[in-house]
């Protein structure tokens, strides 16, 4: 069984109940608490997995951690308020403060309150990671993977591939201020890209029903990355949204970050992602979890 | 350093914001969302420290997982509603199902929607989930280990001790009535004891800034348990809770339930727990980190 079969089948088991505006599938859940929305969202760093347990800082798998989530509540256009954090740890105590140092600081920057956690050992030299992100969002602002239309154009920030050589894993901005920006005004259908945007917008695609043509080409690189690099490396921690036609130039006008906004395709009736020339786009997602 | 240390320094870490009505301290943070308590903690079940990945069951450790955070928000007087979790497994397909299964069952069984998640590979043969726990209370309810005041009796429920060799460490029912029925009319101040009543009591007396007398005679045994066991095996998942003595034999004559509930010991004023001697209760506890 692949990640993603596993992944169904695990959230098919799960009960739902009272108050769940919105379940498991998309970057975050909502839970409606009588006029606020609380998002919520879980994710993880793994050593040997998510960063190398020798070669990178403690400090910054730390960050890592907060700032993976952030990217998911940025991407349902909301703000990120406050974090639990587990550490299952068989490290040096200078390790485990590093880590949770790295953490503070960037809790500290995104504002970002840590209210909760635990620390345990672990089973084997390494470190697992588990960071629970809550936030708040405006019903009108919600940004979610089933608001795709035909007819939209599919927009994405930033660059994307070699993620890992450059570091980029590491030391990524989430998208916060871009997602605020954009959240209700400007698109209501958002995703964030971790698993490379030729997987993720095939989630994208599948929870709106519809059919995303992406042009690799267009598609940004980062470090001269390959389309395949583009395509299906992971770990971008970028934005993709879709945008009504008739708002695409004035977005594109209107667009005031440094951040490289790119139309890369649009969506249509239909199922699947495609290149431009409507061959399906093959899918180099990266899995967290294995291959197979 | 021992754990205990390690935790305090990263608690000091992290940083606080608005809306936070209790930070890290208790058995879970409070958020107030304007008349909503939101109530949240995590916890973890780590492979080799939780429990045992070849002798213990998977579905079992995913049911220990969330009963482990149902007793926090129980002791906090509190409603668990919404559950996130994430796990990080070497394991095969079957393992992790199955994990997800207990915790399913358990979560159905206890009206908890389960709305995210994140499932990872692992570094080693092994698995680590980590499980974070949302729920409501109302703020007249809410109890805090900062609340015990010198004169209260100090009551537990149920047993103590020898928890891993009669599985009650994973087969526990979490004391969700026994505390819903005792916070707000009859306690303000409870715990949840996880790591011991010796150690626990200590955190407990702490937070209150006041001394414990606790006489570990009166402690019900489980299986047998001696003294030293029941004051330090841990993983009992039972509740301390203080009582003002003019209700104290109103309780013991209310209580409804079969869980056994006994009074421990009583709260004076000062620092510390001891036993009825006067001479300090060596603090026993289980370490879930380490033991230095």
């Amino acid at each position: 069984m692949n990640e993603l079969e596993l992944v169904e089948k695990i959230a098919a088991m799960m009960p739902s109940g009272p108050a769940v505006a919105l379940g498991i599938g998309d970057d975050a859940a909502a839970i409606d608490l009588g006029g606020v929305l609380l998002l919520a969202a879980a994710d993880q760093v793994v050593s040997g997995i998510h960063f190398d347990f020798n070669a990178t800082g403690a400090a910054d798998a730390g960050e890592k951690l907060l700032k993976r989530n952030l990217s998911d509540i940025a991407a349902m256009g909301g703000t990120a308020r406050w974090a639990l954090v587990t550490l299952a740890a068989d490290a040096s105590d200078e390790w485990i403060l590093d880590f949770h140092r790295g953490l503070a600081r960037a809790a500290e920057k995104y504002s970002v309150a840590v209210v909760g956690g635990d620390l345990s050992g672990c089973h084997a030299s390494g470190a697992v990671g588990s960071l629970t992100i809550l936030g708040t969002a405006q019903p009108d602002k919600l940004c979610l993977r089933t608001n795709a239309k035909p007819g939209d154009t599919v927009f994405a920030t930033g660059e994307f591939g070699r993620s890992y050589p450059t570091g980029h894993h590491l030391k990524f901005e989430p998208r916060l201020a871009e997602a605020a920006f954009l959240a209700g005004d400007w698109t209501r259908a958002m995703m964030d890209v971790s698993d490379g945007p030729a997987l993720d917008a095939r989630r994208f695609a599948a929870a709106s029903n519809v059919r995303f043509v992406i042009d690799p080409e267009r598609l940004p690189p980062r470090d001269g990355a390959t389309a395949a690099e583009r395509l299906g490396d992971g770990e971008d921690y970028e934005l993709i949204f879709t945008v009504p036609e008739e708002k695409r130039a004035a977005l594109i006008a209107a667009w005031p970050f440094a951040t490289r906004l790119t139309a890369v395709g649009e969506v249509r009736p239909g199922s699947g992602v495609a290149g431009p020339d409507g061959k399906e786009l093959e899918d180099y997602g990266y899995r967290h979890f294995k291959k197979d």
